[in-house]
């Protein structure tokens, strides 16, 4: 498992997301709190939105408490949205293409969690990418076959629904295989412009996520926390795990639901993984 | 494109054929003369056979000329059986997972080439493998899905029939896609006991490849090599370049040919790809 | 600080030795139990004696836990003589040449522990390290110059002497820079034939050292445990925390004191250290 | 030896300096033409001035040519003053602490050549670093010793100064140790606002070093470049070797001189190493 930091909202420097904050993702790295591991030492990666038509992204096979190159690039690099992320292998190899965010196009996806017998679904789930996709799937992990399942299904043009569609994919073929709970999961995945992040698991017992109180109301009860002066009425975070102890700062996502930080007012619904209108095929070997 | 070095005979310090020749793979690594490029940085691996029921593999990202664990283990390790493989990428990313040799239970596989267009007969290539060993494909190379593919094809009973069938089967699907001379290859597979090494290419104008004449010969030519004194009447290199430049030491391997290094009397007979028998179905988005 | 692991008797599998024990040194790497850290991932180390005429030594900047190199490693050397070492830096890059065991000739060392203001105090501990050998230095850890002053004050020829001399004279300059507690250590070091193993610290509270009960007693105690029916019966751990609970096989290295596992008896020795005769005159920028 | 790049002037992506041109200086990792040796393939380092107090370093162990972070960093990070180096190893480690540049507060150091007999001469070298900088030494190469010894003699008040008499006091030691010829440099230092270039040897036979003809000439020459119409008419390159084939775009630095990118008019000057005023007293093992 691992554990995930989505910003959104004035141009931040990472380092104040990253390092200054007491309970960081760079200390979570070490001393996770609530994730399934303590330890997220296998590799790190972050993706910031910037100069150029795609986002940055910067990963690697490294922990993230050691990484120095981490540490410069937090130091140097102030973006309106950010991803985060700390990485628990779950049995796949510790290599850069293996690290999250992952990209396509303008978007950038991270995930929590694990597709439970990814061995044995894993086939079937490759199959059901787009063909013409395929070949862009670098690493071996369950998360980046996830996400082209979800640009598969139409996350360009709708986020919540195409990832209810990979979800419903993924727990139709899982039960085929015989997994009784096939996804565990939180995402956050961006265009650039909105954040969408869901909280789902097939047993309904999902990993914690939590988004950020209004920065105004964050004001009125830290006057003395300097970075939100300088931060937007807009901005946000959502987190795996509360950066910070604040009491009132931090508020969970209720299981099985998806929120949108986006400009003007930001919404939360209810999720629910829609199954494959129609049997799969699945081919065998030829 | 790649280089590589199969060594078969008495037990051999790995120094004594990485190091210690003039145009070692090691100073191949950096000053090829006869690959496709003239560096091979891009990672390396070596395969040994030892304790253990299964070869030893030990692969780095790091260029070889540079990595000090590689030398230290060259130092100390003998071995009657090496691959090594030194690697210039032809695109996917440089990663332990996509280093030579790969491994499959006693097998080891190694590729000098490439299959032209990858990205585009990918996903019909790994269709190809046989479901239950999709899932151990762990890189992105076109070299290991041409090894899995040999290995549904019957690897582990019929060496040369197998690798005849999945470059039959690579050139079938490739022509499918447009490209007209769908593989260039070089390969080395072994199951601890016997070698088996091919020279082949869609163009019929393959790399190199050679194979060092037999030890006793050496011996009356080069009295002065100590390295011969010690290694056994059937030892036998194969190699993508000659690593040193001893006259009458070397031999072609022809055009389309393959080889087998075994106890016994060594084998040279000519390669053709067998097509596969009926059509391939591949499977669309379902 | 760090955890490490010496062994010494019959040629064992290092797998034997870092994976399958329940508490190994592997496990340790995530979750150590009596270490100053619980994560000792950066970086990591194991140095053997087999062919050739020094030891061999593997070293990785990556956490020990996920190591594909080092766990095929583990599975194909055996050695009568085994170190390893997982670091948890205090500060220093975590690089190749920071990684213990470190080694020079025949000798190896590995160190838990540290020199306290080592960067005060570095500058004059290096001045100390005998010019000949000042260039061999390759690291910046204050583990290496304290194995390079126990060089210089004759550790090839009176290890527990010039181990003695070397803690003297890293507490005469320590506090001379007004460290009140200069060093904690616990230091393992061989010549390939015997281990010195010692505990110290200025504080008189030093980690935690432990050392294996003689096998045939242990053999009594747990016939069930396979290993210990191919260990003859000069075969010793010596380790930062114990590798299993097993009741009666951990015996407390006392505070203050050094251990010899030798050919014949084992020897159990207090531990003082040497100050230096006379003044150490440390030379200012000329 | 090794290959830099050197840029002060309008903000530029370092896409643009170290990408497109036809013979940048991530081909000449692979294909230097000038350098002392073809490939350069024993890390990298990009220093550059942002956000932030101290310029923003990025160094890693990866070949330049295949190092996808450094892609990402290049299409994402615009800066005025721009250091670049890739670096072949003349036999120190290959780790991020031996990468160029260097950085202390401001400044950065980035070094092409080699103090001869490095080993011989390391120790009084080191010994002549200000006992209060000594300890930032953090990797084991010459040209950080380099940087700390011209740090010492004066380098934040009077580069050429400093750079003079750091190049004094590396002869007269490597002199005294008997070496002819005891140094090869081309270096770049910079503090953010100005930009100085040395070119230098014993022997007066001095790696190669370029400066870019004036931007309004170039443009006249060159209209069809697209980045000449985006760079102010005080930007100016420093490298080792000319990064296109631009018939009036580069003009040779000459044998000991060095030069001054600033504000203003850029100088030339003439080099000469300075001798210490008064013996070096060399403490030996007190």
């Amino acid at each position: 498992m691992c554990r995930w930091v989505a910003y959104s909202g004035s141009p931040l420097l990472i380092d104040d997301l990253l390092y200054k904050p007491t309970h960081s993702l760079i200390a979570q790295s070490m001393h996770s709190t609530l994730g399934a591991e303590t330890t997220n030492g296998d590799g790190f990666g972050i993706g910031w939105y910037g100069v150029g038509d795609t986002p940055g992204v910067f990963r690697s096979v490294e922990p993230a408490w050691n990484d120095r190159n981490l540490r410069e690039l937090a130091r140097h690099i102030e973006a309106p949205i950010v991803f985060a992320h700390i990485r628990a292998s779950s049995g796949s190899p510790v290599q850069q293409t293996n690290c999250h965010p992952f990209r396509y196009g303008r978007w950038l996806w991270m995930h929590n969690g694990v597709i439970h017998e990814f061995a044995s679904v894993k086939r079937d789930l490759a199959l059901a990418v787009d063909p013409s996709l395929y070949a862009h799937i670098e690493g071996s992990t369950d998360s980046e076959v996830f996400f082209f399942l979800a640009l598969t299904l139409g996350l360009e043009d709708d986020p919540p629904g195409a990832v209810a569609r990979a979800v419903g994919l993924i727990e139709e073929i899982g039960r085929r295989h015989g997994v009784e709970h096939p996804i565990q999961m939180t995402v956050a995945t961006t265009n650039g412009s909105s954040v969408w992040a869901f909280r789902y698991s097939s047993e309904h017992d999902s990993r914690t996520l939590f988004y950020s109180t209004d920065v105004s109301t964050l004001r009125e009860l830290y006057p003395e926390l300097e970075v939100l002066s300088r931060a937007s009425d807009e901005s946000r975070l959502i987190v795996s795990e509360p950066l910070r102890d604040l009491p009132g700062a931090w508020n969970v996502v209720p299981e099985s639901s998806y929120g949108i930080v986006q400009s003007g007012q930001d919404e939360l619904h209810p999720f629910t993984p829609q199954a494959p209108s129609r049997p799969i095929a699945v081919p065998a070997l030829s």
